[in-house]
């Protein structure tokens, strides 16, 4: 059987297990390393308020070869000041000191409740462990997933297999969260795997777009974490010559990885928080993509059409009232909205359509609701899921 | 007994009654009559798509005088194209009519499921009956406070009185909806009585500062509907000598209907679609006050920490999230966070609180959530409410 786990590509290996950070005892320290080192590249949150493991990471990113991430969670180690700063670059020299890099080469995420501290005698234990445990193999891969989710209730796994001159190429993912909310104190990490031979900025440039066109346009409650952190490691091990410019190549390569991360982004809109149900929102006839974005994320982020949407009601008006509310241009007389080919409202008015056809789209565990703002020839798209009690119920009986 | 409701303030009449707009047989229909003719002033929804009624009001409320403000609940009449716009039109020539006025001298509201035309026979003989049962009396005021209501639990009502040279003065005012989203559809409707004597132009401006500090700093859900309508009337009836400038008689007056208004937007954070609890998001050392609002607005719409609310708990690092998220300016070494009075982080880091009384705190009917961004000396306020798992249910089991 394929193994498609983050450890199929080749030149990888992976552990995860408890290392007693987590109080249910689950797993929640993985290691994932490349032991010829890897052009790395990575994308991380906005939030001006970050982690000590995001702080630590953007530095070390820079490295020429990254030979490890080293990964914890039900621990943020964020707002923790210098001890966390401490706390994170140990990780990073621990780790190096058991494979033999430097610590410049081990990236470093965390993720979990925010202002405590790191329970480092559990942490360096974990390390050990996991260092001693490092293994090709798919149950590995398995292990590593495992020991990243915190409110996941399942792991995540995507894999991407394509020919290119000279070589057949993998490319694989998993990540944990659910957009922003996922773990109880909002943060999502992602982590890719690739055999491919690439050079270090045309890795950032096809990881930034493939992000852009998947983890970014998820919405689950329209913030972004202290510790969001997306990483691919490219081992060069698939033995092609290596990608140097944006030739067709890279094309291929970056298209894969973007489906790719739209594969995970979908996995995680559907395993949110209290979600059973997700959605995308495309917005058509925009004067400008940057409207066009601000329309869809508006549309996916309103939590009365999230909450209709859990119920399987068709409640175009909540889709037109976001829509407005939103401040973007548009022409009330023409414009339309589309439950997947449905038209329910058009030029300005709503149709005579099926409530009951209506209602079973809506009903399915993906629908796409298409509004044209009748100004312009530009759109982009968001994804979204619904709103459950189940959803409140996690995050309000949670205690810190 | 003092009479607290819209027909306090000397000069105005009520009706409130059930025309059968609404299928569950309550009250849909308020009038509200000035016979001798009020000044009159109103604020309107920045949503681009707007109701028929706003539309027609936006229009009317440019008259010298306004005689009379006919309100349905039930139907928002909003995206109802060329039939809403006459329907609308047609409710204030009807009340005209029975009252002896012009229909421009007559405001029309409406709020309700957004989509769907009005049953103009309903209405007809509704107003008909509202002119005919018109009063001085507060039980008019109350019957009219009813018929504004969709999903209220309650009616509400605030009332202040002010002595000015020459005379005493009231205002009251009554309001629907909880933020953006109260009424299923998510409208608000503000209406206000005074027996003052002002000019248009500065009663305009007192209006447009009191719902500037009270309703619109009241979140529920971030989304601003289709109806949104705040109406202030002054008849003039109190028998003191016009107020025509910016004199200490105007400020007295705009601060008692400041404070009225901050009044009405508590009782709607309270009575907000499945809420429990309201808090008020206090920001200080932002370098703007365009910062500071909006940090406030973004701590009041974080899902998680309305979550975490409801359920009682101290979650201190959901409120620094949603604050590095919002994109202001801040110095992470030097930001605060207090819970009333209790510092829960200091400095850029946790302080060593009593995690039993910050639970105490947040479990409070009304708590205040002070934030310093530590970089400038602006500051700005925010009203929210917790989000439970009623909401969820209120919004999700309701069909269209």
């Amino acid at each position: 059987m394929a193994n498609d786990t983050v450890t199929g590509p080749k030149g990888f290996l992976a552990a995860g297990l408890a290392s007693g950070v987590k109080a249910s005892g689950k797993a929640d320290l993985g290691l994932l390393v490349c032991p010829t080192g890897a052009a790395a590249a990575a994308v991380f949150t906005t939030n001006k308020i970050v982690s000590a493991a995001v702080e630590v990471s953007r530095e070390h990113v820079r490295s020429r070869k990254i030979r490890a991430v080293v990964v914890n969670s039900g621990c943020a180690n964020a707002c923790t000041g210098k001890t966390g700063l401490a706390n994170a670059r140990k990780m990073c020299s621990l780790t190096a000191g058991h494979l033999g890099a430097e610590p410049e080469e081990v990236l470093v995420a965390s993720t979990g409740v925010i202002g405590h501290q790191l329970p480092m005698e559990k942490v360096t234990d974990g390390i050990m462990k996991a260092a001693d445990s490092l293994s090709y193999s798919q149950t590995a891969g398995f292990a590593f997933a495992q020991a990243i989710m915190t409110t996941d209730t399942r792991s995540k796994h995507a894999v991407r297999r394509l020919t290119l001159p000279g070589a057949d190429v993998t490319i694989a993912g998993t990540v944990k969260g659910a957009g922003m909310i996922a773990p109880r104190m909002a943060t999502t990490l992602l982590f890719i795997t690739t055999d491919v031979s690439i050079t270090k900025p045309l890795l950032s440039r096809a990881l930034a777009h493939a992000v852009g066109e998947s983890l970014n346009k998820l919405t689950v409650d329209g913030h972004q974490s202290t510790n969001d952190t997306g990483i691919v490691l490219a081992s060069g091990a698939a033995g092609h010559r290596t990608i140097t410019s944006q030739c067709p190549r890279y094309k291929k390569f970056a298209a894969a990885l973007t489906d790719l991360c739209d594969d995970l982004a979908r996995q995680m809109a559907l395993d949110a928080e209290g979600a059973t149900r997700m959605f995308k929102v495309v917005i058509q006839g925009a004067a400008s993509r940057a409207d066009a974005a601000k329309a869809a994320r508006a549309v996916a982020d309103y939590p009365l059409l999230k909450c209709a949407i859990h119920g399987g009601d068709p409640n175009w008006g909540r889709i037109i009232c976001a829509i407005g509310s939103s401040g973007v241009a548009l022409n009330p007389g023409k414009l339309s909205c589309k439950l997947d080919d449905l038209y329910v409202f058009r030029g300005g008015a709503p149709t005579k359509f099926d409530v009951r056809q209506a209602a079973r789209i809506v009903s399915q565990r993906e629908h796409t609701i298409t509004v044209d703002l009748g100004v312009g020839r530009a759109g982009d798209f968001c994804y979204g899921c619904d709103l459950s009690a189940e959803y409140v119920r996690i995050n309000a009986d949670y205690h810190t």
